[in-house]
């Protein structure tokens, strides 16, 4: 079922500017990155939502000028942590004990291992862990989005800086990573709609240690 | 239906050793990774799909010795390349044209450009780059065990030089970045099966640009 999902997916190229995907799909296909596993449940990225024509415009234009960014009806923003903050890590813990309504032993000397190994490191190197904690939520969003039936273009093509000033992000500790366009397929227009999707043989990307 | 199944999985911190999850089933959350979707179609991953219990022992003993690793009964390891080379870049571009059986200006315009970029970049940014497309095999892998029904536990708390080592990875010009155990939970003794799953509410971690 999900494989048939996978199979149907591609990297949309040409989308009908005429068509709107609903808001409860799109809030479905979010709340897939929402609950996303992330390295010690931190979840450090956010997903912003960009329906507004000009800023879209904006957008394309540091994009290599894809016109999926205009002509789908929402864009998918996946912006990650600029870097690892106490109040962030803290934030989270917290809010596990919060919500399970108690506190452990072993969950604080956890954090407290958390909060000393990745404070005091290079912004840079936790920056670069936490976009790839954004990926899996990226990825778990294509996949909704399949599951939708709503035409979807996995985009890394773009000035991520640009991109982060149209939208204010560093302002907000975020840099964006990547863009996610929602909508139909035009597939009278769209030269990939029917070419074969292709990937390397099962032969050639899985070994095994038996 | 995906959201269902998101919601069912959790890291599991148990398993039980007497169950076995069948190939058929591997075979499916492996084949989701393989239909992931990656950056210019690369692909520029592998997963290794260990059975061997020596093998799992010695990886258990340098990823602080979670027991998932040998009580699972197959441990996916997700190795992403260590670089981006004009072999490796142009092997998937030929393989493209192979599979559609025709060449196009576009396309090769298009395979220069990734030349150019890629292959004379730092290698550890290349690296980098390819891990980000890894994280997003891995999270297809992670729904698609959920829809098995099968229970796993993204891991990233282990010594990848020393996977490495232990798999020859680094010969092959790979370099693990994340395991996934898969087996079936032991309910009765893991602390985690009932506790709640917890989340940033939607508001911390969506927002709108109307």
């Amino acid at each position: 079922m999900l494989l048939e999902k996978l199979n149907w997916r591609y990297a949309t190229k040409k989308m009908d500017p005429k068509r709107s995907v609903s808001e409860d799909k799109v809030e479905r296909i979010v709340e897939a990155a929402r609950l996303a596993p992330t390295s010690s449940g931190l979840q450090p990225f956010e997903v912003i939502v960009v329906t507004n024509p000009e800023i879209r415009e904006k957008i394309r234009a540091v994009a290599w000028n894809q016109a999926q960014i205009t002509d789908g009806s929402h864009l998918l923003v996946f912006a990650a942590w600029d870097n690892y903050t106490s109040e962030r890590i803290n934030g989270m813990f917290d809010l596990v004990n919060q919500e399970r309504g108690f506190t452990n032993e072993g969950w604080e000397n956890y954090r407290k291992m958390i909060l000393d190994t990745y404070v005091p490191r290079d912004p840079q190197i936790n920056f670069e862990h936490a976009a790839r904690q954004a990926y899996i939520g990226f990825g778990m969003s294509v996949a909704a989005a399949a599951f939708e039936g709503v035409d979807a273009t996995p985009m890394e093509g773009f000035e991520p800086e640009k991109v982060d000033e149209i939208l204010g992000l560093r302002a907000r500790g975020l840099r964006s990573v990547t863009l996610l366009p929602l909508g139909y397929r035009d597939g009278e227009n769209d030269w990939l709609v029917n070419l074969k999707k292709v990937r390397r043989s099962k032969d050639q990307f899985v070994s095994e240690v038996r």
